[in-house]
C-alpha cells in the first residue's frame, strides 16, 4: 500500500507538469515551490528539535503532524512548480534552481522519487511513536533533501 | 476517530506556542506560516480547477494529493508561529496579521478549529473521490479560511 502509493505519487510528480501549472503563472509556481519547502524546513526543525538536538521536550503527536505535513508536501505534486519560465528569478521572485533541473530529467526523477520514499517512510516511523525509528527515518530524509540541493540548487 | 483528531489537534494549535516557537526567530515565524499559508493556497487553487471551475481535468489522485497536503498543514501546528514578537512586520518580511490574533483568544480558537474541522473534512471527502461531497467541502473550507481572514487579516 505504502510502496504504491509512492510510486504512483513518483509517477504524479512527474506528471502534473502539463495540466496544473497551466493554472499557475511563472513567478508564482516559483512563490508556491519556495513555500513548499520553506514550511518543510520548519517542520523538519521541530523533528530535528525534539528528536536529534533534544531542545524541545519529545512530544510524538508534534513529531507525527510535521512528518504528515512533510510527507503531503513531498506528495502534492510539487514537479508542477518547475514549468517554463521557472528557470530563473523573476524580478523580486529569486529562485536558487539550477538549469540542470529543466534538463536532467533522470537524475530529476531520482532525487524526486528518493525524496518522497524517504518523507512517507518518516510519516511512517513517526505513526509508530518509536524514537530510535524516527531518528533514523528523519536522517534519510535530511539526506534525500541534500541528495536534490547539492545537484539542483545554486549555494 | 476523526473528532479527536480535530479536538487534539486544535488543542495542539493552541498549546505548542511555548515550546516550539522558543526554537524560531519571530522573522522566520512569520516566514514560515506565511509559507504554509501561501502552498495552501496552490493547493486549494488546484481543487477549484478541477472541481469548481472545471478549467482542469478532474483527477481524484491529485484533489486527494491537494487536499491531505492543505489537511496536513492545518494540523501542522501553526499557532506556534504566533509568538511574541510576530504581530507586525519585521523589515523585509511583512505581516498582515491584525492585533487581535494575539488578544482574542476565544475569536482564534474558534477560527482555528473551524478551519481544521473544515481541512480534515476536505481530506476525508476527497478520499472517497465522489465530486459533490468534494465540491462541497471545499465550499466549506473556503469559508472557513475566510473566517479567519475577516477577522484577523488585514485587506
Amino acid at each position: 500500500m505504502k510502496n504504491l502509493m509512492i510510486g504512483s505519487l513518483a509517477a504524479l510528480f512527474l506528471t502534473t507538469s502539463l495540466s496544473a501549472s497551466a493554472q499557475v503563472d511563472p513567478e508564482d509556481q516559483i512563490t508556491y515551490r519556495k513555500a513548499g519547502y520553506s514550511f518543510m524546513s520548519w517542520n523538519m526543525g521541530k523533528i530535528k528539535a525534539m528528536a536529534i538536538d533534544e531542545s524541545v521536550a519529545w512530544d510524538p503527536a508534534q513529531v507525527q503532524a510535521a512528518a504528515n505535513s512533510i510527507a503531503a508536501t513531498a506528495n502534492s505534486g510539487m514537479g508542477a512548480l518547475f514549468g517554463p519560465g521557472t528557470e530563473k528569478s523573476i524580478g523580486d521572485t529569486k529562485t536558487r534552481v539550477k538549469p540542470e533541473m529543466f534538463t536532467d530529467r533522470e537524475g530529476v526523477t531520482k532525487v524526486g522519487m528518493a525524496f518522497n520514499k524517504a518523507a512517507n517512510e518518516l510519516a511512517a516511523a513517526a505513526q509508530t511513536g518509536d524514537k530510535a525509528q524516527i531518528v533514523k527515518a528523519f536522517a534519510a530524509t535530511g539526506d534525500s533533501c541534500k541528495g536534490c540541493h547539492d545537484k539542483f540548487r545554486m549555494d
